[in-house]
């Protein structure tokens, strides 16, 4: 739609930005007019309906101005992502509005679009607009259109009491990869920083699976804001609590190695946030089910406790929020 | 949905600024979740198709830092709702992601919140999601979701034969009011001034009358780049032409006053931009009933000229692009 081309039009070239380099997102979607409308239409296939979520990442606030413009492309678009895996539903279009400044070239757009290009081919979404300002920092800020079937979205307060509570992926690799960029936390082995530093600059939520877990889960949540925040939305906002067995949260064995060494605290990892894995509850009828289908995903999937109506979180005993020390012998 | 508040939690206060005063937008529909969780479900109205624009204001682009809270609130969502107005669609949800620093307090947030509340209240609409992130600079980024009747939404390359062209509202005030504002003009009475001020803080697309309009419109665009240069985009994307009474071009009264003294030349006025008024495209037999319908809004529509096949645009002799001096002679 047009809305791209439209104001600051003596800002960089906005024409060559969407015709060269943005066209291709659209993916030929007639309602999408190749970007020279105003809007867009979105078309809902029959039977589904339609999961909105916005989330906008801001230059020196959610990443660096040097990172790479693949790294802010990815990260910008699994954010969005993420927020559709914790209800169950499939990424189906996006807008986007980019604010960008001075230093942006056509290199760096070209490798951003390319980045957002071969993410959509990946799980078959397409752009249907947006529009392009500009702005002294960059930003990005994208409205993500997921399906599902009619009425089978998961919300935060579906679990059910002895629903088992399940954990996608590994936490706090993404906060390791954040301090060593920050000079906060020196690893010498490079394979090593790179898996933390991957893992903070391509964020990895699990669309597939969850998208194939939707029918078994009773409520679920992405863990943006932290583990324990997070996971504390999901189980009291609805009522219920929850016993969890915290030797089963999953940590990375590069992770769990830093913690035996004492160079990294379970509290910072549980409350660093990014993550942009799930956590989810489902019946324990499902396990076997579950297990399967994360297998087939080549994901890691790890049942860590249980739903109760304790109206508290109980992590065998131990209170995270009081104790900041301590902890790394728990692995 | 919980989106608005993920991110940055030191930040403000975000509990408060959606419990307190964001809450209210969502208008207790249910598919919002009470901005509770990750994102909003977008039930589409039998029979409607959803039309879907985004539109992003930057503090010192778009607005200067000590705008009112009001004046920003308000041409946010206009420029959105500008875009609507353009394919013939009715707002109906929106998704907002305010980018926030440490100047905003309650009573800004108060007061963007009532302006936003009190535009949804005359146009029934709501605010289906977004999020709360930190940033230097204020920023808005809004997509807006719009229905049609299926089929029914009107695009930028409709326009037949000897069609009518029309603009609504005026031209140029709020570039004045713009002038004014960097003091690049002086006016002196009170009145005058202020009109042109609040054209510039609070544009008024006709959000009413688009929807009248609907059925009646072949093509239309929204004014926000410029007159001049959005009805080329009309006209000539469509590989149409368009004879204009260039004298017919609408101008405000008080606009004519500055044109006559030669305190501001035509050429501003036309490839200023940010007008958010409409120039659309209809059959010569709809006349009448553009007319009653205008009339019944209140709103002014002018009939400036009429589609053909000559591929140019002529301003009945007039070369606005070559000619910079010399305008003022056409009022």
């Amino acid at each position: 739609m047009n809305q791209l081309i439209k104001k600051n039009r003596k800002f960089l070239n906005e024409d060559i930005i969407i015709n060269k380099y943005l066209k291709k997102l659209c993916f030929s979607k007639k309602t999408t007019f190749n970007f020279e409308n105003d809007a867009g239409i979105l078309k809902v296939p029959k039977n589904k309906e339609i999961v909105v979520s916005q989330d906008t990442l801001v230059e020196k606030i959610h990443f660096f101005s040097n990172d790479s413009p693949e790294s802010i492309a990815l990260k910008s678009i699994r954010t969005n992502l993420s927020d559709l895996t914790s209800m169950g539903a499939r990424p189906y279009a996006y807008t986007m509005s980019l604010s960008l400044n001075n230093n942006i070239d056509k290199l760096w757009i070209n490798k951003f679009s390319n980045s957002l290009y071969r993410e959509q081919k990946k799980y078959d979404f397409y752009l249907l607009g947006g529009d392009i300002v500009k702005s002294k920092y960059i930003s990005v800020s994208i409205t993500i259109f997921g399906i599902v079937n009619k009425g089978n979205y998961i919300s935060r307060n579906g679990a059910n009491l002895r629903d088992d509570i399940w954990v996608t992926g590994n936490i706090g690799d993404s906060f390791i990869g954040y301090k060593i960029l920050k000079n906060k936390l020196s690893i010498k082995n490079i394979k090593i920083k790179n898996y933390f530093l991957n893992s903070y600059f391509y964020p990895k939520p699990p669309v597939v699976l969850a998208i194939k877990l939707s029918k078994l889960m009773t409520s679920a949540i992405d863990i943006s804001d932290g583990f324990l925040s997070d996971f504390e939305k999901l189980i009291l906002n609805n009522d219920k609590g929850a016993f969890i067995n915290h030797h089963l949260i999953p940590f990375s064995q590069n992770t769990k190695n830093l913690l035996i060494k004492g160079a990294i605290s379970i509290v910072d990892l549980l409350t660093a946030g990014d993550d942009y894995q799930l956590i989810f509850t489902s019946n324990m009828l499902n396990r076997n089910k579950i297990i399967k289908l994360s297998k087939n995903c080549n994901c890691k999937t790890t049942r860590i406790g249980e739903i109760n109506n304790t109206k508290i979180l109980d992590f065998n005993g131990y209170n995270f929020k009081e104790t900041k020390k301590g902890f790394t012998h728990i692995i």
